[in-house]
């Protein structure tokens, strides 16, 4: 028999954890049509991921599997999602990267179709950017990148990095698709999300009201 | 005695699907004040359908009835929603088609006013897309057309005959009434559903922001 | 000692449902800060009201109070709303009404800071139009009244009698204030309020949209 | 050892209190990622607050702390919110009041930048306007102040007092941040609170619609 090269306990804890977010990020919309895919690190060659097309509302413990840093199937034959891709780049090149969470809502699909030529957008004057780590300011502008889309994932992929190159950010959005954000845990990779998603929803909401 | 000429183990396996699904889209705001309709294939046929004239959010098992592919009502006495042909016609004509939900969501009435000059909705550029089977590319765009209301079913139904004859397709509007969606199963037709209420609320909004 | 004038299981089977509806409304965020009242017809002097001030998303069974059809409370020293006289004036001129349910919903307040200055909303082109009773078309529209705000209930009950005396209704906005809807039962006056909500919040997002 | 200076039944007791109303304000997303706090009036020298950067959703009875009317702990190490000066201004200026509440909803906070440059928001001609203490009638209008942000506490609680030198108020905006709002007690606070929220959901509409 085969032993599993990792330890099966650690994926039942990520599964439970990410069935358990993921679940409230579909209650809230984000995941619209079975799109979006959520991660967690479990060691230093391996993540627990979503598997690929299902229903984010009704997720269970094994839709849960374990990918390398590759983004190849471990210990089963599920199809990792083609994203798969885009959240290992972050966990081979932070160590300290715990937690992707990868979603499709309207404010940041719009909003990447929005400011997709420009290319970022600028977020300044929240209290709320003191929710990225790092920012003790409401004064700290984040410029979140806007990535083309792309069904080539390794170019995407090589895009991300060009971007990582630039220095530390906590996420990305791709135009006409949705968020990547990220955390050291999934608690911090859940507050950045969730600081994306108001922030972008009040740029947004300011350009409707001509402000 | 009459024998039912349809299964009636197969009915109440439809029936809890219907009802399952039903409540979730009414929990939406998707089926206000007693609208909209949904059915799912029986066999070569029947086809089980919502009665009309409920409370889409308190709906039960004995409110699923089976009719007939001309859209009349079989071993029962229940009156079937006048718009039960635009459902039976779908699955007369594709064999392959097992379910199909009508909705009236504000998104879905909104956009049909705005579009029903231009008999279409164009939807380009978005992830999303890849939610329709049969695309595997964002790069693919997608025509949704929008129909005049009409009280008349007959007519109505011959207008929608039209539009199949183009080609294959997942969903039209009605102008200020609404959307049908269909799928081969339930999962594909709420898949479908699910992205034509996403892509149609992204297209709504960028219109509001004059992008 | 005093018989009460009226049947108190009737009380309480009127209770039962004005709490139930109630709490579902509240839910829908459609009676902010402790605003709104419901009623329903008891016998042909006796209406039972939800008692002012009290927060609809909690309402207790006690919390609905019996008054005759001057707006006074019977059986019972509970204070009445300022705003029962327009509840038991529909139930004194029209035997058949069963029902009134009157919310703040913030598409019926910013619909009737819109039309004010009109006097009323026109409704037209919608399938749901098929939900008020009589009309059997998309085709037949709505003039939907829009009555200053007053304090003086007299005074804004008198208004409302010279609405009436123009022909059958099922409801009217209150300026800055919210709406009033009515049916001959609780599912008919709960399904002329959604459909109202519906379209109002159709109408102004045209508008938004510069349709 | 040490005797505590307030009455640990007390605590519980705002605990329990505090704990109900932040989750039900983060299930409405009036919370985003950690913000926002919270607390009741205990004693004339001491008041219960929320702990810093919890996820309001998830508050626990001992995310629960005690600190006097300089921002202090208080029989505890729990570090305090850098913004318990603003809460505690109040419960030491003005006896009657009891319960602080500070949330930074999306309405809140689009109002907030959108006015900032006039300083206050002006509301007018709402029927909700009487959910205010002391307001009986809908043509009291009232001034919602707009404060510039700023992460220096005690300079900002200064803005504050020269506000509340000017005379009764119960809520005030800061740039870019959200709401502070209060009440003599829990419910009269939670009141004014949606009332700020509806009554600014509905003047950004009213802008949005060009009206």
């Amino acid at each position: 028999m085969n032993a599993l090269p990792y330890d099966e306990a650690l994926r039942l804890d990520r599964a439970r954890r990410l069935v358990a977010t993921t679940r409230e990020l579909a209650a809230l919309g984000w995941t619209p049509a079975t799109s979006s895919n959520f991660s967690m690190r479990m060691d230093d060659r391996h993540a627990a991921i979503t598997v690929s097309g299902r229903d984010k509302g009704r997720l269970a413990l094994e839709d849960i599997m374990v990918v390398d840093f590759d983004g190849r199937a471990v210990g089963s034959d599920h199809r990792p999602s083609a994203e798969t891709l885009l959240h290992t780049q972050l966990y081979r090149r932070y160590p300290d990267i715990g937690c992707v969470l990868h979603t499709h809502s309207h404010n940041q699909t719009v909003a990447s179709r929005l400011w997709a030529g420009q290319g970022h957008v600028h977020l300044a004057g929240y209290e709320l950017l003191k929710a990225f780590r790092g920012n003790a300011t409401h004064e700290m502008a984040v410029e979140l990148p806007v990535l083309p889309n792309n069904q080539d994932m390794p170019a995407l992929a090589a895009q991300v990095e060009h971007l990582l190159d630039r220095g530390p950010m906590w996420g990305y959005l791709i135009d006409g698709h949705g968020l990547y954000a990220w955390g050291r845990d999934m608690d911090e990779a859940r507050r950045h999300l969730d600081a994306f998603e108001f922030l972008l929803a009040c740029e947004l909401d300011l350009r409707r009201l001509n402000a």
